[in-house]
């Protein structure tokens, strides 16, 4: 039997369920040969019963301190939402020679290169991680332990849970961004400062853990991130022309030893794996040399899902089994902003005579081809929707476009581009 | 670094797959802490140079008692094809102080019980099965490690990759099955002798691993096991009108104290995760108290695919983190044949009057309820497809509805089965 002692920090909605879990899969943990001891439960106040029942054997405090200092604690579990303390909180257990096993994406994806050193230094710590990307599916260790022998070339994800219900919300009911946030923030699927999701910080947050475990590089905020809220309906009519829908995605794909990534709105084909994820769902798609495509779906936050992640690194950790995020000693590709792709501009414009002409030429000057010229007749002539495709091409060519597309007198604000996936 | 010593027993597919990727990323293996060293290869014959090419500091031997007598070999991968031969393997290299890791899910489904034996009284052995069951996606570990915390109330899964490619073909093609399988196997997706594949066996195995893992309990042979020869062309149009296809699944679903498991193919809805799995891909579904469903989906089988979940395995050995598939000591739930479902029959009628009225009259007298009849407009007047589906019912009673239509003097040959699968 393998004992290991734990405090867990926060105990609002994940926390609140990894005691729950704890206390009542307590026999079937030790079965797995591994008996749990939640000793210290630290939260800025104490839960109300409803929400969190403490265990009787378990002491509850408002300290933090208490628990670096305490010698008996193995495992500190962190499991808040702000981003700055909760990073404190990561560095100092284990440089207190705890292990951590943490949920906050933003955090470890802020403190990374610290804690990288802090592992490197100390092999008897362990930072469990399997919570943080993508809830409740198994990503962090089979990317680390099954994928070993295996080369990473793409990881693309469906990795916000809250945006994805919208997306598809949308999708299905014809309905406009900020009705469907309304209702979302209504229904608890969406913070009421929603920011953090909408506009693709959580999910570049978990891309860049995944691109650090899959390429050794972590860009984090020097990932190219573009939120939901330019999503208009009407893309969703004009991606159905194309066999396809539309889902945020993060990516991080490498050519050689370049690695591009960025966290945007994507066209997405209906042939595509993605597509039909729907709701508050997240998928993980890893493209590999050998494995080709591994698929992975499931539950990507919530009370319960997120537990059973955060309970499989403590039960690691108590074997001695866990993974390390540590990064391998090897060259590591470089990472850049520009990448290879297909993309997608709606532009409002007023209708006149010369619009295709001049667009065309654009595109010409910036030697992208055109691939199609999409335009429903919706709208009134003095904003109508219109859409190009392009041809492979570079994002830098297709961001020249935009922006010279923009200062076009009959253009009306600024055009929104979506990167267009085929597989995956 | 984790130094271990193995040997590789079978030289075909899959063992040439390890081979080569353990020689091309001996390097790669090195920096994740791992040194492997491949000792030694035993095959009935020497390969051919053009399909595996043998390390020079490895040997070759056609003597599987060389390795069993070898103090130095820490591990034993087993890949041979034959059940028997692979059982005896198995349970020989345990015997002599050997971890084992294969990919023969029929050995290892067959002396699971010896397995299970051995592994108790031996704590410092592990067996290695991740390649066993859907080849390269990673559940096996997920299923031991991943959710440890959680209770699995379902597992199902398209578990065999050439009925899938056959039926996914035949689906999109509109082919008769016995054209199919001819295509199948003049590309190498099925074998000479497909049986294995398409009489549901293979998939049989699987299913007994996962419900040892998920459940505690090794049905194995009592699973009851139904091909796709049987599946007629005309089944997928009567799906269609059901908005859903057809796939062949392994299913294990606990109610209670009770689980029940079959193989077959079945009447998968269209919002199904399944309904969009084809070619050779495999996928596996697992619902569970906390997260609910995860689904899981990459390469059934081959070289390579095979390969990366193998040596996931014996890396897993080397670092001492090896997930066990010994049973935990806890009550384990009874196998019952008998279960739930809709249940859709399809019977071959020479026209008359009165059918409805007599196929009804069985269904009433077993109180079964029917939820469609359907009859399309096809076929000759002496064999004509009908088709009904049921309310939820038991198996058993559907059972004792196919006996008595198949006494039917209009009713040609024996009425097709198969279970409606909405969820998953």
């Amino acid at each position: 039997m393998n004992k290991i002692t734990i405090a867990v920090v926060g105990a609002g909605t994940v926390g609140g369920g990894v005691i729950d879990v704890l206390t009542k899969e307590h026999a079937k943990l030790k079965r797995e040969g591994v008996d749990i001891v939640l000793k210290t439960i630290c939260a800025t106040k104490k839960p109300k019963a409803s929400d969190v029942v403490i265990p009787s054997s378990t002491t509850f405090t408002t300290d933090i301190k208490k628990i670096y200092e305490d010698p008996e604690i193995d495992v500190v579990v962190e499991l808040i939402s702000n981003v700055k303390v909760g990073g404190e909180i990561i560095l100092q257990s284990l440089r207190s020679g705890k292990s951590v096993v943490s949920a906050n994406k933003a955090a470890l994806a802020e403190v990374y290169p610290e804690i990288s050193k802090i592992l490197k230094e100390n092999l008897n710590l362990y930072v469990g991680i399997e919570a943080a990307v993508a809830g409740g599916i198994p990503v962090i260790a089979p990317l680390i332990e099954h994928m070993c022998s295996d080369s990473i070339s793409r990881i693309s994800g469906i990795l916000n849970g809250t945006t994805n219900f919208i997306i598809t919300k949308m999708e299905k009911e014809g309905l406009a961004y900020q009705d469907v946030l309304k209702e979302a923030q209504a229904l608890g699927y969406a913070e009421a400062d929603p920011k953090a999701d909408v506009d693709g910080y959580d999910a570049r947050s978990k891309l860049s853990l995944l691109m650090q475990l899959a390429y050794g590089i972590h860009p984090n905020k020097d990932i190219s991130t573009t939120g939901i809220s330019d999503i208009a309906d009407i893309d969703f009519e004009y991606a159905r022309m194309l066999n396809a829908t539309i889902r945020c995605l993060g990516v991080g794909a490498r050519e050689g030893n370049k690695v591009s990534g960025f966290v945007s709105p994507c066209i997405v084909s209906n042939t595509s794996n993605f597509a039909a994820i729907t709701g508050a769902t997240n998928a993980v798609s890893i493209d590999s040399k050998y494995l080709r495509n591994t698929f992975l779906v499931g539950q990507g936050a919530g009370r319960y899902p997120t537990a059973v992640s955060v309970i499989s690194d403590v039960v690691r950790i108590a074997k001695g089994s866990c993974y390390s995020i540590a990064p391998r000693d090897n060259k590591v590709p470089t990472f850049v902003q520009d990448y290879q792709g297909q993309f997608y501009i709606r532009l409002y414009i007023q209708d006149g005579l010369g619009i295709v002409e001049k667009v065309g030429n654009i595109c010409k000057k910036h030697k992208v081809s055109i691939d199609a010229i999409l335009q429903l007749p919706v709208g009134t002539k003095d904003i109508l929707p219109f859409v190009i495709t392009t041809d492979t091409t570079m994002l830098s060519k297709v961001k020249k476009i935009v922006d010279e597309l923009e200062k076009l007198s009959f253009v009306k604000g600024r055009p929104f581009m979506m990167p267009i996936i085929k597989a995956g």
